[in-house]
């Protein structure tokens, strides 16, 4: 490839995040910028990572009885009207195809930009029986929304990677547990794979989903005290299910209107997670989506060349044997130092050093992503060793973020108080809130900041006594925070 | 789901193959209509096949070296015009862009038809040394077509899910190897998992793909005698790599054009997979594809019940554990009959039927599908008989498709030899060929049949001395048929 990654990172996480991190995605090979503002490729290493994630994710629908489907990549206007709360949600940012080769159409179709309206008539013509439902349908797809912003990769582009998943119910509860198994299977998606703690809760009134019930979420905090909406479960209600006629016969042989849910985690999600745990020296990658979980670098000099490099493809073909990613850099043009930096860029959780000490001692040096750490081990048992090295880095990182999160919440009881938390520290600022969003429009005008979740538990008690912007009796407990 | 499938399949498969494909694709819950025409909805069953031919693959590219990567949906127009021979090739039927929200876009944007013009400047981008290359890269996604004819799943629709791989290398011998690598991959996609054996070939040079040096193709015969382009590999030669500078820095320091390959499968395969192995009963799949691969049906009464269907469970959690797709069918509202039409109608490929007999004797019924023959066996290692009738239903299939194609290759000498063949039988014909265009031509316009493909040798001696047409030396073999 280039040889840009000789320069390595030049911008600082701490001061420059903006740039460090479009630096990071690109010379870390997640991504290029598209000829097109507003879309990226995703590089061969980016999409190794969105292919773990989609992979767990997967796995754990198909376990908790989703279907994958595939409907179709455009609707028609008039279908997207049907459910007008949609279309004012969406309008302004739809993606239009007007023309088919050389004519005009004679309606014009909306590129998707979530699949509700034409995925709800297929639920509704699918359900007949109380027998019919659950009916669970997930595709993983990409959609389009027409927003002029600055491109970021993964954050902020006009076409992004999904997964969306629809659901038909009998009644609320049903509803409702599949609303939180998604969510909670999001949680765990970050926590268990991606090495980040979140919180889990609930978008305020004025903030839901159109046409949503409750909109419940999942967000992360980034190391620049931004909060990150990292997936949303969506309880419809029978919003949807009444305006596409989503009916069904139930045990009594009554007619009844299905309760439906829709749940999506996008590529963003790898956003967050380049975000979170790199650094100045690059990528670093949770061995659970790193393309490679170990490489093996050779120390030779002309002499001990032979021996160093057998020895060291032995090692390399018995964790691949074993089911370990790993890779042998043998390059002979590049010396260790370079490729050192190299793998450090790349995000390669765990190096392993073979040099000639080790070769006589039977050992192999480890080296962990991020820290440096060095571990001199024995060669024996080598996959089960490297192993526990993989637990101690994916520990080591979820421990960091664990940290950041935890310093990063604080209270507060005024206006003033908000303003000058945020403004200071940036994180989440938990306050009591009226439930009136005319309470957070201060803050949002002052410095866009804005009310990003509240308890998931709408009977939970407020902390505080009192709306800290009005001071009226406080109906929840707000968490503020700047938001991608 | 609705009670459509009590009635099953009312058309013909050899009679009236077209309506009985349209039955089959809908009662079998592969696919419905979108509202849209030239659009389908790949319902989950659908869906879990293609997701099995993915899976199959997907894993064979990646042990050759191939790397997955997401390239954007849009193109802009100029870029696509930047490789001319592509813009004549799919210029009628590209969908376009042209507004984003309320805006009209500067530059219309086109929803790719297919990518090498998006792709070929990353390649340029990425390809600086030897060492490079081979860049192989792949990605699974969507691509429209506007084309204005009917729809049909599967095999003709405007949005259609494919891979496309592109790959550049230092020569024409690398890149020629990847070529075949490809279509020999295709090969065993079919031959392995469909149980469908292929012929392999090359597009004459009037119907290469827009550019290529070489089209290279694997045919699959459709029951009505029609051949179906099942996969197809292109050799682009420098034409593509000339177009967009993809250069690199050879092993003496001299700057080299590369050599590009470009290759697809599409879901026509499972289109052509329904409509090869498919009866008047409904759905048949081969147990590789099959979202369920045995369906174990309980047949009890009042008294027997209980016992029956706890030995039934017994075997349905024995064959999952072992592995297998396994569902059991305890409806107590459908009798055995019933739950019978309904899992052939869907393509089970064995069914295991459980009574007191087979109880009392600690036994099993298998059925196969499609053929219904009834084998009674013992219940104890259960997993590995299973296995056993799950090859056999295969051999099945490919025997009776192997059958059926080599049937239906048939020589000719001229002309009339040709039209009458064709007309009557139609399948392949072989003949020899001037190799000019012309030639084909009275064939299409007299039976809309052209040569599907001549041998992928092109030293190959022809078999006929003759062109079956003007009657000048044969150049070729060619193989004429209708096709879909």
């Amino acid at each position: 490839m280039t040889d840009e990654q000789d320069l390595g990172i030049t911008s600082s996480k701490s001061h420059q995040t903006g740039d460090w991190y479009a630096e990071v995605v690109q010379k870390g090979e997640m991504a290029d910028y598209a000829p097109m503002g507003g879309f990226i490729v995703t590089r061969p290493r980016g999409y190794a990572v969105w292919e773990r994630l989609q992979e767990n994710l997967d796995g754990w629908f198909k376990e908790t009885g989703v279907q994958n489907a595939y409907f179709p990549l455009f609707i028609p206007e008039s279908y997207l009207e049907k459910e007008k709360d949609i279309v004012e949600g969406f309008d302004p940012e739809v993606a239009w195809v007007t023309h088919g080769g050389n004519e005009e159409l004679e309606e014009r179709l909306a590129v998707r930009p979530t699949s509700e309206s034409i995925i709800a008539p297929f639920l509704a013509q699918w359900t007949r029986s109380h027998r019919d439902l659950p009916l669970r349908l997930n595709q993983w797809c990409s959609v389009v929304r027409w927003e002029a912003t600055e491109t970021k990769p993964f954050f902020r582009t006009k076409e992004f990677l999904w997964q969306e998943g629809h659901t038909a119910h009998a009644d609320e509860e049903s509803a409702w547990d599949e609303t939180m198994t998604r969510l909670d299977q999001y949680e765990r998606l970050y926590e268990e794979v991606m090495a980040m703690p979140v919180m889990k809760g609930r978008k305020p009134e004025h903030d839901k989903f159109p046409g949503a019930h409750t909109t419940s979420t999942v967000e992360a905090l980034m190391p620049d005290g931004k909060s990150v909406q990292g997936g949303t479960s969506h309880y419809l209600g029978t919003s949807f299910a009444e305006a596409f006629d989503i009916e069904f016969v139930d045990e009594d042989e009554e007619m009844q209107t299905a309760h439906t849910t829709s749940w999506g985690l996008s590529w963003r999600a790898m956003g967050a997670l380049i975000m979170t745990h790199s650094d100045d020296q690059g990528l670093v990658l949770p061995p659970a989506v790193a393309p490679e979980q170990v490489v093996v670098v050779p120390i030779y000099s002309e002499d001990t060349q032979e021996e160093i490099l057998e020895y060291s493809a032995d090692i390399a073909a018995e964790l691949d044997e074993a089911g370990v990613r790993v890779h042998l850099d043998d390059r002979d043009h590049r010396n260790p130092g370079f490729k050192y930096n190299d793998w450090e860029l790349k995000g390669v959780p765990l190096r392993i050093e073979v040099g000639p000490n080790e070769m006589a001692d039977g050992e192999v040096t480890f080296s962990h992503r991020p820290d440096g750490e060095s571990i001199t081990e024995s060669r024996e048992d080598l996959p089960a060793t490297v192993e526990e090295h993989l637990d101690a880095v994916f520990a080591k990182l979820y421990a960091s973020a664990e940290e950041t999160l935890e310093g990063e919440i604080r209270e507060a009881e005024s206006r003033e108080e908000i303003l000058g938390t945020l403004g200071q520290h940036g994180g989440y600022v938990e306050t009591g809130w009226c439930g009136d969003e005319a309470c957070e429009e201060p803050i949002k005008d002052a410095i866009a900041a804005e009310i990003v979740m509240v308890p998931l538990d709408r009977d939970e008690e407020p902390i505080h006594d009192e709306c800290a912007i009005c001071g009226e009796e406080a109906e929840e407990t707000a968490y503020f925070a700047k938001s991608y």
